[in-house]
């Protein structure tokens, strides 16, 4: 999508290569929503470590940069022999691999890549067809994203109010996202509409990426504390909810997402707004069989017991007098970006990252293919790209 | 309650009164939970201001120091004649209440003390009423939570999961708190039993406040993302809601709360979990005849848009080496006291501060005369204090 860096507004994708320079290249994303830089990760095993250190995140992102990364690490090869470069590759395999031991993308796209890379052919014809194999993953999910909107378009009137939870935008995946990819099909149909970010604590994906994605495309947005959406719906103010899902059961309909979307959902349904699912075909699980197997990562319990952000001079309508003197707030660098403690200093915290919204609360999933009612994606298991 | 200070554990109320020094004695709250101070306010102006910054905050505690404050001006006169005293009065009067105009309990608790001070005693007599007055104000609010706490140490089971929204402990009264109040009622009958904190977003109230407040009790508690009580209930891990109320509609039995206890509300009637609501008798309106006619302040989106804490040295979980060369985390303070801007720098944000749960969202309304069914408020009107 597009940036706006110092007056200059350029198309971005999270992830690129560089094939003069056999480097794979990303948006910083942990600069986000502060600073906008691209960097180039120069052999595999800085690629991994991108993927490991949270560089770039998001299920198609990093499907992608793995691809890459792996038709990187076949390029680079410099040795003799089908034998050696074969053992090269399954090293570049398995490095890539273990940089998200959890995540399931990178391998699926690696093995997208390894069966193009045909047996018989020289060590520079396989090279060739990884490349190739790589790029054609990253048009892949750009073109999936795409038709996501197509379908999801068609929901947002002119003149809606759209309620988002978390990023399940265009940094999670090569382009355009799940989520947001009917919000920028709609702009781009000359529809106007106005979307509340929910600012999706602990993490504030909303509020830093969602943000940030929507100010970039001029989209007109507020952000919104995760307490406020009940009282938006109660007056009247949100027409439609549109998350994204990091696993949807092909078999029940249940989605697994950021922790606070289920709330979401069972508000919605209790005013009548339709709350929609936006996923691409990699997202669906069909082998799980209900929702309560699905594993909730407990995270790390400093994520609720504090905030990342930029350091900002006190406002004068906080400050005191009183915290003048107690607090040293002025010595602090403007600008600079730092974690705060806000919880009580002797307190712990439970973290659970994400919740499983069930089908009954669901209007509809938004699919590269179309819209499917929940409880109807295994009926249409083929169309949605299930090879089992 | 108590506070354990440097290894010392004693008794405080959020105001006392200082006789000797004629100083109102306030815990300076915007330093918690990161330090724990006393500070004398040495005139009714000095009060006044402690009133508007927010040194003092919560319905009881500032009705409470209101009524101090006018004692306190009443004992400062040091003129002639009961025209120049009446007239020294009326200036103190209005001084406090202008110091929070939208509150409404600092002025019925100085009516109260105004009330006390019979004509035709003399000045220093009517000095000494006006400070029986405070100090009795200030013991029926004590005295009135804690007959919360009975009536509601009942519903709190041995072994139970409670959770709570923002705070209404007894930082915003003069001890014991409403909502908190069931449960020191039953800890100190010897129950033992387990909070979830919402943190509150998004001046997390819970995460700061009501937090410390369980730790100094040492009642066991965690503080949760505002978005985790979906996930938490629908995992059978609350057993009860407890929360307080800025302003709950005698005749219907409306509650307008912190922003986000709606959101628990339908969470909790859709789980079927017992949803309560402790008020002291001076929350209830007799008059006002919907729900919607209740303002809904809407706060500076600031407080959505980053948080304040104390800086603390990166976890080394979430540093990175890129981040180190980026940011200069490292040359910040530890400790001290700041906001950063979480948010992406080019969004706003909406910021309402209270949302209303309707009554069929409500089990029930503990109040100093017992708990009841919310649309039952106005038959027990006389007995909640009505006197309309």
């Amino acid at each position: 999508m597009n940036v706006t860096v110092q007056g200059r507004t350029r198309h971005y994708r999270t992830v690129t290569f560089n094939s003069e320079q056999n480097a794979v290249v990303l948006i910083e994303q942990r600069l986000l929503p502060h600073q906008f830089e691209i960097v180039e990760m120069r052999d595999f095993r800085e690629t991994a470590r991108a993927i490991t250190e949270m560089i770039v995140r998001g299920a198609g992102a990093i499907g992608a940069t793995a691809a890459y990364g792996l038709a990187q690490g076949a390029l680079a090869f410099r040795g003799r022999g089908m034998a050696q470069f074969q053992r090269h590759l399954r090293s570049v395999f398995e490095t890539l691999k273990a940089a998200r031991p959890t995540a399931v993308d990178p391998v699926n796209s690696m093995l997208q890549v390894r069966a193009a890379m045909q047996p018989g052919k020289t060590v520079e014809e396989q090279q060739a067809l990884a490349l190739a194999a790589a790029e054609s993953f990253a048009s892949e999910d750009v073109r999936h994203c795409e038709d996501i909107g197509r379908h999801g378009a068609k929901l947002i009137r002119n003149g809606a109010k759209v309620l988002t939870h978390c990023n399940a935008g265009w940094l999670a995946f090569v382009d355009v996202g799940s989520a947001t990819a009917p919000l920028y099909a709609a702009q781009e149909q000359g529809r106007r509409f106005h979307v509340y970010c929910d600012e999706t604590r602990p993490r504030s994906q909303g509020a830093t990426l969602t943000a940030w994605e929507l100010a970039q495309q001029k989209i007109p947005h507020q952000v919104v504390a995760d307490n406020a959406a009940g009282h938006l719906m109660q007056r009247g103010q949100v027409d439609l909810v549109i998350v994204g899902s990091d696993r949807t059961l092909g078999r029940t309909g249940e989605v697994a997402n950021k922790i606070g979307t289920y709330t979401k959902a069972v508000l919605a349904h209790r005013h009548g707004i339709p709350f929609y699912v936006a996923i691409p075909f990699s997202t669906i699980d069909w082998k799980m069989k209900s929702g309560f197997d699905i594993p909730i990562e407990q995270r790390h319990e400093s994520e609720v017991l504090g905030a990342w952000g930029t350091v900002q001079s006190p406002s004068s309508s906080i400050k005191s007098s009183v915290e003048d003197k107690k607090s040293k707030v002025q010595s602090l660098k403007h600008g600079e970006r730092a974690y705060v403690r806000v919880a009580n200093p002797g307190s712990t915290a439970l973290n659970p990252g994400f919740d499983v919204t069930p089908p009954d609360l669901i209007t509809g999933i938004i699919t590269p293919a179309g819209i499917f009612k929940p409880r109807e994606l295994w009926k249409h298991r083929r169309r949605l790209g299930f090879a089992g």
